[in-house]
């Protein structure tokens, strides 16, 4: 999906809202754990429930893989079944990859591939490695990586907060700064979680029109407010996530019902910061 | 694997390489390509003639992945091979994961858990997203953690060189003294690049007893001498890794005698290394 797509569809669903399918076969509802299919029957059922307020479903692929091989036909599945709607949304096969070059290329065949087994739109990548780690994932018309900058856990205060000797800047500020070079607004965005939404304001100083991808409302405790205040562009420029705060709003037989509830929820309070900052 | 069946595998046979298994259906002995198993098939015939040198083996998943499912059953079938043999080696899944808490330890139930699909002994993990992203890891008895410090590669230069404002130090090196919380020397390693081989006696200073696992031997052109000189220790403490230049040193139908014949040189070189440092 191209830039001009995913603002088209953002614009048209009034939403930038992206599901997080980080789908777990200890969380799902009890009655749905039996089945042999039960990962990619409880997406479906979130998809079909949550399509009116989304523009993107973000599976992790820890999920998946912790299944297995049966773990990522499930997710095969799910591809299969977001592929084939006519309400086309934006993937993102939340992988946090990234290796010397041409193992990377191999990662961006794995997952942006059309003739691959996802066909994923973007894959979020780590940049530990740099530049040729990152470089093999923007070669695909389209398709985009989606870099982490400063991510929403504890950990991001680790090492992503160092500061440079010569110039003062954050670990964070240098890989927006590098990766500049390596991509466009066209195929690159970054991950900066909303519980650190006060830094965006550096983030937007370097990456003013990049689209960010903003784990950490809900669950984690980001506010969507202040992520916007911060954050939106004339674009929108945003998807945010929700993952656990819309999948597993119930456990129980209204589990696709309460997620539309979540979803809705967040869509009207997106449609909202969208007027407000005149995107739409 | 623990630590000290490692370092008494290594005096048994005299060596500390680790092959790696990059397998890729598009450099692979011509021959081989149309069997359905192609990728196990060859893995196995290298398995099969490199066993006597080597005590590890490290598969890169991004060489699976990108075969979609039916590359991740080859893997399978690899790693059923592994555990089936009586002569115990060393595995390491070379997957650069990381992610939130939650998320890690999915990915340590896909790589690590006995009763998964893999049931790797190691996994590599990137450490940008910091402590929760890394402590899930070392759960699982006898399994280890292996710490991307200083790559092999030349993106290594965009941030793992970055100096602290405070002390001056490498973000490589914080990457390593902060992990010295995280983790132990039985369940923590860390990748340090051979074409940083002048670099293993910061490295030495802040993990003197930590194994190492050195890529960049061979057609990155490393130096086995340079890394052992400055980085091996009375328990050998390495696990150096060769790739490409074992498992592709023919792409005919000698491929496997001719990989024998590589992995034989590297552990003659590694033998002489042993004695010369007083490991055996």
């Amino acid at each position: 999906m191209t830039r001009q797509e995913l603002i088209k569809t953002i614009r048209t669903k009034k939403s930038f809202l992206c599901v997080g399918l980080d789908s777990d076969i200890n969380k799902i509802p009890q009655h749905m754990r039996g089945d042999k299919d039960a990962i990619f029957n409880f997406n479906k059922a979130i998809i079909d429930a949550t399509l009116p307020y989304a523009v993107a479903y973000k599976p992790n692929l820890a999920f998946y893989e912790a299944g297995g091989i049966k773990g990522l036909e499930q997710l095969k599945m799910t591809m299969d079944y977001l592929h084939s709607l006519n309400d086309k949304v934006f993937t993102i096969a939340d992988a946090k990859r990234g290796d010397i070059g041409n193992t990377s290329q191999q990662y961006a065949k794995a997952f942006l591939d059309p003739n691959g087994d996802f066909n994923f739109d973007s894959l979020t990548v780590a940049p530990y490695m740099g530049e040729d780690s990152v470089t093999p994932f923007t070669v695909y018309d389209g398709k985009w990586v989606i870099l982490l900058a400063l991510t929403s856990n504890k950990g991001a205060f680790d090492f992503q907060f160092m500061e440079d000797k010569n110039e003062g800047k954050h670990l964070f500020e240098k890989v927006l700064e590098s990766s500049r070079k390596w991509g466009n607004d066209e195929n690159m965005m970054y991950v900066v979680g909303a519980t650190k939404a006060d830094m965006l304001t550096t983030v937007r100083a370097i990456v003013p029109n990049s689209f960010l991808l903003v784990p950490g409302v809900g669950a984690q405790g980001g506010s969507l407010t202040e992520v916007c205040r911060y954050g939106i562009t004339s674009e929108c420029g945003l998807l945010v996530n929700s993952s656990r705060g819309i999948i597993y709003a119930s456990g129980e037989k209204d589990f696709a019902e309460r997620a539309a509830q979540e979803a809705q929820k967040l869509q009207c309070q997106m449609a909202e910061e969208l007027k407000n900052h005149n995107v739409i």
